[in-house]
């Protein structure tokens, strides 16, 4: 096999990083399979071959990818022989639009939650740099952000409504079997729940429904990995 | 021909319900013309023979169909050979996503500040009926319900920050060209101007060039309807 995912990890060998989890849903999707080469934010400097430091990176052949997003165009392109991540232009157009929602909105609302968690699950060596570099992000000390959770996820779960009505009529966001947008959403909560003990939803919760099809997909592949039950 | 839309009205000719600019857009799109039948609150009896009181309602031929996203599905099913609004069930899944995400949310938002202005739009047998049914909806009167709406527009703005990123890369929602994920967000921002003057987006707003395009298609079909000019 000539295809290698450079991917985020901490300790005990937590895989955090919800772009990388984009891409290995992505992978299994497409029936690709890749060798995982674990990053931690110290080792940035492997990276240097891609022309910048973040991960996820694809190296496929002779080809680099970086950036989930890339990724994903990617395998459609260079694959289209095998299950279909958008399948046409709306579908990949709708699923930026989910990717930018994830991004700006529930990922934003997310790690004012679990920012102390990712810290505590970050290698010794990465916790310095992830501290000062998020404490300066936010003009908190990390503690501070995340002190008053308790309340912020009652706007959080209230800010699920859109996705709970969606999954009403169907059993994924991509309908009746998920697809990327499915992996873009499920990415957030994947991240969440390998650092952090916090329940981000309530226990009945029908989104959890959703979010346990996806834990089981593709052998347990995301459920597989060292996480909390939450 | 034989195919007719309901479709709300109000005073002066005013079109404002975004549930039928998404069926008008949607007709337009596929290239399929439809008599337009105005209806005011007061006039919902009309309606009985769908068998519920809400617009739109299209009839075409045989077929009585209503609500705005069984409408978009039942035209991409009755004629495939048409421009299609979805074209796969991703793109139509992550749609109904982007149907909810502006119901609950954008609208949401957009109803505290204009609320007032449908008011005052409505016919004036209308207007009673309007003020008690959201009176009593809010707990408040409507002038209190907008009466912070300088305030609550800056943070409507940072709601739509998803929506701009998804059109830094592409001019539509869909792609290269709009479809149906398009004309459900542009609806809100018709239905607020086909009734209020006041300005959703700043004057700078990139999304102005992606609302504009919109109001320009279809010969003009949005923009040519009595409404201001925000």
């Amino acid at each position: 096999m000539d295809r290698t995912l450079y991917e985020l990890v901490g300790a005990d060998d937590r895989r955090f990083s919800p772009y990388c989890w984009r891409t290995r849903m992505a992978l299994a999707h497409k029936g690709l399979d890749a060798d995982i080469v674990p990053i931690r934010f110290s080792d940035k400097d492997l990276l240097a071959f891609s022309g910048q430091g973040k991960v996820p990176v694809l190296v496929d052949g002779a080809r680099t990818i970086h950036d989930s997003w890339a990724i994903a165009c990617y395998l459609d392109d260079a694959y289209p022989e095998r299950p279909a991540l958008f399948g046409n232009e709306a579908a990949k157009g709708a699923a930026l639009f989910i990717n930018s929602w994830v991004d700006r909105k529930l990922m934003a609302d997310i790690v004012r939650m679990v920012v102390l968690d990712i810290h505590d699950h970050c290698v010794a060596e990465d916790r310095d740099y992830f501290r000062r570099s998020r404490e300066e992000r936010f003009g908190a000390t990390l503690e501070k952000v995340v002190s008053d959770r308790a309340t912020a996820v009652i706007a959080f779960r209230a800010a699920l409504d859109p996705l709970r009505a969606t999954l009403k009529s169907q059993p994924y966001i991509c309908g009746a079997t998920p697809a990327y947008a499915d992996y873009i959403v499920f990415s957030a909560f994947q991240w969440a729940r390998s650092v952090s003990p916090f329940a981000l939803l309530e226990p009945n919760d029908p989104l959890r429904s959703w979010l346990t099809a996806l834990l089981d997909a593709f052998d347990g592949l995301a459920r597989g990995v060292t996480a909390y039950d939450t």
